[in-house]
């Protein structure tokens, strides 16, 4: 149920078959560079989040610059990861069932198992399992942070779970996830700061209320691409935990910047090669990337290098591309490359990655990496 | 780099671990029955479209209930079902690229091929991969009935590119593929009956001038899950393409019938099992299927037998629940039941299909089958 790899090593970058996942590698290891130049700097923790890439190979070039662990969403997830040999890994998410829950306990067994809670039943039920393959299972409490979504009230429901960690065999209480997801894309960087600050209030409430209860945070992690430097700057946070850095998409690159322009200090680094299919009308070319190539959620792909060309709607396995009257003749066969709205879900969609080294056009097939968490949903 | 199924043949239904994607065999069953009914009723050919479900399993229930065959769009799909053994496999979409071409021919030596055309470079290469592989290649010239998309203008330009095939060793000309997708889910009853009257006198003005040139179209392909009756009453077409009608999905769900009600002759028989892993506020849970579980590109997934819950956001692994005054609480664990959005798509996320004999919630899982062309991009 893989498919084959849509290219060789030592292919030229044009003979890609398509569609096809594609890492621009220089431009991905400038990603990492960066934010590990950063974390130097601040000295604040990185914990780069799995659930953006669910490659081993990702994880491993992002520990080697100096993250401490993974995140991850589900426990299929952690398992590849753990498998793969990463010592150190959260997952940032709340966990229910026995059968789930177990094999969570067994990965703690080979690796440093972190995981989140906001009910005392989910506290009850790590407990039990941590006891049951007898091993230690590191619990934060999340705390709605504005999101609206999961997460306990700030302040003392958070007291009241970190006591019940606490006094639970098998469990260690590590502090707070305080994450605002829906804070990432607000485009304008005043407002964006806006809502950090409003969640940094949130953590201070809290941690003021545990340490009152002489509770210790080691860790209080959240922040993504788009808020990872307001995190920083209010001093409460001391573990990131961006995914989407490592690839840009064309979403998060939507973002103002503190001068209202688009753009990200990251670079687009991961493509989906498409070609161009039919070409019947002389405004319009179809590719063969549609959205079970390209997910759509967070809008179309933007089309990579051409002046004058937008993507204007997919269906399952059709891409429609507008010519306006700057663009160059798109003939079939013609190679075109697209920029994921959202790079997570359209990693989902792929079992490999092709690394390109040298550019996409020029530049030759470096490495083949698995998806390896492609679909692992439970 | 595949996925362990999420339940074992003879659990309860109850059982079964989430997110998973689940078949109601019952409704399957009636599903199939109903259109295999209306192809006996009406002597219409039904090549149903693998594109929707990418199983074996499924595209045989379908065979043996009198289909002729099956559609798909991509060459790794139909190197699934020709290795499932359905002996005759419509690729109805255009083909570019030497590679896929050959795999394509190589299919041609154990099965009936099928591909379209709306351009002459497409034909001769077709022909050239045909020729290399000593097989023949049955060829259908795509015109466009109005979605501008894919295929050529009606009328005249068909003729041409039907010469080109005819006279080309290694092709036969087999016809037209005449698909309205973008009439598909046009709401008015009344409105997507004209598109496809208006798609009607396109193919006429095209077979017309095909038979005065002296071609027979042995194939006149096209129609969907939501307008098949509309192209079986024009006498016109004598293939249909439904994907969708064998799950039936909440998009398809809104179109209006003839009186004007949103619905479908179809059942709702493919359904996302989720669970609620976080329920903090008295109004609000969150289950642990977002967009990477369902796909959110027609739409958010729909809550089955729940009164007054909706399913208000998607993100990558999460969905949010808002309860109304009329819903019964929602405990964490408890088993949400989802419809997804869109079909096609969202079964392209899951390895494994779940069925269930019995019902959803009393069931007992019959089989699993596995997503066999899940991610069968190339």
């Amino acid at each position: 149920m893989s498919n084959p790899p849509p290219a060789r090593v030592g292919d030229p970058a044009s003979a890609i078959d398509t569609p096809a996942l594609v890492i621009d590698l220089d431009a991905f290891e400038r990603n990492l560079d960066r934010m590990a130049r950063f974390a130097h700097d601040t000295g604040i923790r990185v914990r780069p989040h799995a659930k953006t890439h669910k490659s081993p190979a990702v994880a491993w070039a992002q520990m080697v610059r100096g993250a401490v662990g993974q995140c991850c969403q589900k426990v299929a997830e952690a398992e590849v990861l753990v498998a793969a040999g990463i010592p150190d890994v959260l997952v940032s998410n709340q966990i229910v069932g026995a059968s789930k829950l177990a094999r969570l306990a067994a990965l703690a067994k080979r690796a440093r198992i972190g995981v989140c809670a906001d009910d005392r039943m989910q506290v009850d039920a790590y407990a039990a399992a941590a006891r049951a393959a007898g091993v230690t299972l590191y619990v934060l409490v999340e705390i709605d942070v504005g999101a609206a979504r999961c997460g306990v009230a700030p302040g003392v429901p958070a007291v009241t779970l970190a006591e019940r960690i606490r006094d639970a065999d098998g469990l260690v209480f590590d502090g707070l996830q305080a994450y605002h997801g829906s804070a990432q894309h607000i485009r304008g960087h005043g407002e964006r700061k806006a809502a950090i600050d409003t969640a940094a209030e949130a953590v201070r409430v809290t941690t003021d209320a545990l340490a009152a209860a002489g509770f210790e945070c080691r860790t209080i992690g959240g922040a993504g691409t788009g808020s990872y430097r307001f995190e920083t700057a209010t001093g409460l946070w001391n573990e990131l935990q961006p995914g989407s850095y490592c690839f840009l998409d064309a979403d998060y690159a939507r973002n103002l910047d503190d001068g209202g322009a688009e753009g990200s200090e990251f670079e687009h680094a991961l493509f989906v090669a498409s070609t161009v299919m039919s070409a019947v009308a002389p405004d319009r070319a179809v590719v063969d990337a549609g959205h079970k190539a390209s997910a759509v959620d967070s809008g179309l792909p933007t089309v990579h290098g051409l002046a004058d060309v937008t993507y204007v709607s997919a269906s399952d396995e059709h891409g429609k591309l507008l010519r306006g009257a700057g663009a160059k003749p798109l003939g079939l066969g013609a190679r075109v490359w697209l920029i994921p709205g959202h790079v997570d879900p359209t990693v989902n969609l792929h079992d490999w990655y092709v690394g390109v080294r040298g550019g996409l056009d020029d530049g030759v097939v470096e490495c083949l990496w698995p998806v390896a968490a492609r679909g692992a949903l439970s």
